[in-house]
């Protein structure tokens, strides 16, 4: 019986854990393709780190393996723009299907990716750069084919994650939160992807680009980190039966002249209690996804390490050997809706504001002023404490973000405002 | 251009919806299949009850709509396994392709419909019969064919889920919590397939099968209902930090000589309120799915409902569209690994036990010994009042369901013990 062969390019966590479980289930795999699936190549900056490789496979030479005329498929799990998208574009010039787990390129450049496996009829598959195992966008790209998609709101950044639920539970400062995320392996030694958005960023591209058939780059983004999230936010959200996530949020908007637009974002927001993802703990991801006929549905796991993220190429790996043998073709780029996507200025949010203010009469009315000068309506008002220590919590209504934004301007620069304490979004319960 | 024709057999709240949504979202639709969706009739008991559908499409006449030439897929949304049996298998015959919600047809015999699709080369699609609009067959099929999965636990009945969500909340007796279920419309009529578990063991038999690559219908799935859940069982769950939920389990187990068998069963059980599951309430459905390199995934959204079910059929048809505009196949029944279903009686279980016993010395000493007899070892034993109230509540640890059974029945024939009170299931947290 002929083989299925196959290139892995990288051999990190996520590789190893591919050739492992290639091996493990070699009999599984081979029955559930119809044919073996066969390690063609394996390559790494440095082979001598990988024992556990039968040498003979290992190789430095990536961009020679993905032409190779024995290889059928290319797996791509190195990461990073370059050499991955050379790598991967000769190997779908040459015939190969790929397999990759590259958010960041998917969402730079995802364009010439799809143009690429179109013009030379072979498989572009990428569960694994969103999310990790968990099934995400074969269900947005199947699944819900049938269906208008309004709404993604994910979780789907583990390390941020995890120090937000810490600062939750301990009451810790960001700073403290994040050397235990790093003590326990769950932040890198540079933080800087997880931490300030991109990686959510990433994903939230992928995730808006499959949901509304429209493309979608990390550029086009919105993005927040979590940095500037203080220990007093977190009690602030508390106080208000909400904790503080940091969510990627896709949405479809109809104006009023009826036209449709979208907006994709990423940053800290607080959600109610009440919300489903608000029990999402630890480095854990869930993403929301609400359809006109199928309603709210929730998808929830484990959104990174080595064997989870190595179970959704193999995932991919099977479905594109399955095609390979039938001659069959995975659905390729979906960008027919072109919708525009809105700046963040243009999206309706709501903001919760804590304010340092002077106690005396008349500070309430000068404030609601400020808010109604912009158009934005309160929803609740609370004030704290007394005398030198009072502190007033607005929570608006639904208003364009740029309104909100503008408010706080003024707020700052109102002699009776003596600080600004705190201004985080607030998502659900309105 | 070209359009694929379609057949819907069925105008129930399911029918309807799928025409409205063709309707409604047919630019979508062709934009994402390539070609237009375009509904070549629609096989209706009483045509004169469905005034939204154009008379002409109309017919009562089913079995002769399957075989017209003009018809390239049949949408099946009658239920039950006859004539739903017979149209499928001729529609099949005559070279289409099958859209089906049907659970019941394919738990009872879907060995049938999959070698039908197999001979005729057609594609045969069923998201929709378990969970409604959850994307969970696609993921199990496709997304996770790279891992091994070991277990599937779900809620994957919404009308007993809603009544033990309402017994667990007011300490409603069954009879009552029914009763309110019927009166909102979660509950039908007859709620006979719901209450007593046969809805939920043809979903579970159907998830089997995917999880684990073996052939399972409806007859190897141990069920039992929910009707015999009293109050008692409730409040003595909750003592325990337990709710009582109408489980779906489909386990994997490798005995001492290694060789692997697979369980299938559906019962009430406790679970821990710290268990995914125990938070999904009302009429809700959710699937806990672990993989051995996916880790813990679960999945969650409405079971049931018009809209909903309709998302997940047009689903389908999007891929089955697509598929036949691209001469591709969607992949047919795996069951190669063919494992032995294990009966409930080899099945590791633990029981909760609540016993109206004398309250006298001695009486744990001899309870004890009923269960030591059977080889079952006791977990935890509280006394919940004195004298002739006394309740002795004993949780056991694992053991064979048989045992467990066998210990019961000796306990109901002690005179120490006046009367067994409540005996539950325990699922998680051991």
């Amino acid at each position: 019986m002929a083989a299925v062969r196959i290139a892995l390019l990288g051999c990190g966590n996520v590789g190893a854990e591919v050739v492992r479980l290639l091996g493990e289930q070699a009999g599984d795999l081979a029955a559930r393709v119809g044919e073996p699936l066969e390690l063609a190549g394996v390559a790494a900056r440095r082979p001598a780190r990988h024992p556990e490789v039968p040498a003979a496979l290992l190789t430095t030479d990536a961009a020679g393996l993905v032409e190779r005329p024995d290889v059928d498929v290319v797996i791509e799990v190195i990461g990073g723009i370059e050499p991955a998208r050379t790598l991967l574009l000769t190997a779908m010039k040459a015939g190969k299907s790929v397999v990759t787990a590259n958010k960041a390129l998917l969402a730079e450049d995802g364009a010439s990716l799809h143009a690429a496996a179109r013009d030379n009829a072979v498989d572009l598959y990428y569960e694994a750069s969103v999310a990790g195992a968990i099934p995400l966008l074969r269900p947005l790209r199947e699944s819900l084919a049938g269906d208008r998609i309004s709404r993604v709101v994910g979780i789907v950044n583990g390390t941020t994650n995890f120090v937000l639920s810490r600062m939750d539970a301990t009451g810790a400062g960001f700073a403290d939160a994040l050397a235990e995320a790093t003590a326990l392996g769950y932040a890198e030694a540079d933080p800087t992807a997880d931490i300030d958005g991109f990686d959510a960023a990433a994903k939230a591209a992928i995730l808006a680009a499959l949901a509304f058939h429209t493309r979608v780059t990390a550029a086009d983004v919105h993005r927040e980190g979590i940095a500037g999230v203080t220990a007093a936010d977190v009690a602030g959200a508390k106080a208000m039966g909400c904790t503080v996530k940091l969510l990627a949020i896709c949405d479809r908007v109809t104006d009023e002249s009826g036209s449709e637009s979208i907006g994709v974002r990423v940053h800290p927001a607080m959600i109610p209690h009440s919300h489903p993802l608000a029990g999402v703990g630890d480095a854990f991801n869930a993403v929301f996804v609400e359809g006109e006929a199928a309603g709210q549905l929730m998808f929830y796991g484990q959104g990174a390490g080595g064997a989870p993220t190595a179970s959704a190429v193999l995932g991919d790996l099977v479905a594109v050997a399955r095609n390979r043998l039938t001659g069959a073709r995975g659905a390729g780029e979906s960008a027919y809706a072109d919708l525009r996507v809105r700046t963040v200025g243009e999206t309706p949010t709501r903001y919760h504001i804590s304010l340092d203010v002077a106690d005396r009469p008349g500070v309430l009315a000068t404030v609601a002023h400020a808010f109604a000068a912009h158009d934005v309506s309160i929803s609740a008002v609370r004030q704290e404490g007394r005398g030198d220590d009072a502190t007033l919590v607005l929570v608006t209504h639904t208003a364009p973000d740029a309104a909100l934004a503008a408010t706080v301007e003024d707020l700052r620069r109102m002699p009776i405002v003596r600080e600004v304490l705190s201004v985080m979004r607030v998502e659900g319960g309105e």
